[in-house]
């Protein structure tokens, strides 16, 4: 029997835990671009913004890219095609970084990879990569949630030893539905109410109903944070990194600007997925890699990419 | 037969048509505390947002008694009780200038007439009065809509010529749903496509279903703002005036924060309601007030209010 240092779904009660588990792993044990300052802020924070990772042109490269691997999928049939609850715009494609040539080198991207090794103290492989898109007018909110709590819930993540990546692709403004992010959130794990049942993922992806954080507890963290919630907002380009169990949501985007961004999950190659920690099946494979993993080798994304040592 | 220089909801195109009528009436026949450039945002942008114009106590006390007249209508069964779409939270109570001792008051406050007269350049009452609450983590959004558009159409509004007043009651930040207007939308009239059925008010209240500009039009709108969208943030206490016919909308509020403001529309003395311009019957009394219709007198809210020439 495993002890679940991190349980959640398996009452009626709410509960905050405290995180006993390290934020940043082996602390300088890998070389790569972030700087003290930088690996300072995500401890504290649970999140790093970074504005110089890539050119104004491998930005326009990116999303060029995103654009295209978008209308390829119109009308296509596939679990990793996910689209909006009502119409059928496409929302979010999943596992690029398997199916298509250049998310897959981007994934790999040596400047990317390197800050993730740092940050997690290990060679890292990708748990699920996505692309999304978030339509002008109609892109609907996302509510609170800790990405933590489902994938080990859900996935049998073992431990809270992962960080997404999200390279943002379209200026972010405060009033086009940026991410929203609760600073030191990463600090407590907020153990929901309720149990899993089968096939949750089949409509989470679309509107998240289950392991919701309860009000009382996401006041506590908004209050431990001084009363702050930060905004994802910045010029396209900028790249967010944020760990695994930091508390994280956006309002929807009634304004005429579309949002998309390139998303990557890093986990540690030692915190690799088992059982999950309910009663309820594994998630596909595109939305929680077990197959085939192996450390990712660090690889510049584009022709003459910037020196990122 | 009247000519109706703002169609809408008359057929199924969308179009986008050049207002005619100025902003502000009749610039310098009336004191108030507006100065020059306050009146040049204003007719430049359908909008101005002052910080001064009450103190703290004062801000307090009208906090104070919104809260309690909202906790008073708990379970009350009334037209004037709004409450949200999924849940029985009070959103909103209308009348208040009438039904209310102390809002009737604040609805002559010498202060925001005297700038109202200032905007619309004659005498002015209130043309709807209500206190809002939008409640942390499940306040809906709002999606963009012009005020004069619905007041013409189902209210028999002749003419652009009413500013509504949000005296706003908590601290607005980006992330827990502030209004947010189109600078220079006011100068376009956007005509809807579709028809109003019987009693749309009654759900409109909830959730807006017509009178609903199209994604060309909004775009075109954000274009001539030069792409920007201005979100009406600042501590409480601010007071934001906006032309009927600015385009606004609010995104939905999933912080802990709520949010919470009365609200006022002054209309001109000249401007009083006729027939609707639609084949739909008058709204009620307490959206759309036609009976016994006088100027307002400016007079003091508070005890010791500050001097406002």
């Amino acid at each position: 029997m495993r002890t679940d240092f991190y349980p959640s779904r398996v009452g009626s009660e709410a509960k905050l835990i405290k995180r006993e588990d390290p934020v940043i792993h082996n602390r300088g044990k890998f070389d790569g671009p972030l700087n003290a300052s930088d690996l300072d802020a995500y401890e504290e924070n649970g999140f790093l913004m970074l504005n110089d990772v890539f050119s104004e042109d491998e930005v326009d490269i990116m999303a060029e890219q995103l654009k295209r691997t978008l209308e390829n999928a119109k009308g296509e049939k596939s679990d990793t095609v996910v689209t909006e609850p009502e119409g059928d715009e496409v929302r979010s494609i999943f596992e690029v970084h398997k199916n298509n040539d250049f998310f897959s080198k981007l994934a790999s991207n040596e400047h990317i990879v390197k800050a993730a090794r740092q940050l997690l103290g290990s060679d890292v492989y990708i748990n699920q990569s996505r692309i999304n898109f978030k339509p002008g007018f109609s892109g609907k909110e996302f509510y609170w949630h800790s990405d933590f709590e489902t994938w080990h819930v859900e996935d049998g993540m073992p431990k809270p030893r992962a960080v997404s990546c999200s390279i943002i692709l379209t200026d972010n403004y405060e009033y086009n539905g940026p991410l929203m992010l609760i600073p030191g959130s990463h600090n407590w794990f907020v153990s929901c109410p309720g149990e899993t049942p089968e096939n949750n993922y089949e409509q989470s992806l679309q509107k998240q109903e289950l392991g919701i954080p309860d009000k009382e507890s996401l006041t506590q963290l908004f209050e431990k944070a001084g009363k702050r919630i930060e905004t994802a907002t910045g010029k396209a380009g900028m790249v967010l990194f944020f760990e695994s169990n930091t508390m994280h949501g956006s309002a929807g985007n009634i304004s005429p600007l579309p949002r998309s961004n390139a998303f990557f999950v890093f986990n540690s190659i030692q915190n690799q997925l088992e059982e999950p920690f309910s009663n309820a099946s594994k998630r596909p494979e595109f939305l929680a890699n077990r197959e085939g993993i192996k450390p990712i080798d660090p690889q510049p994304t584009f022709e003459k990419e910037k020196v990122t040592t």
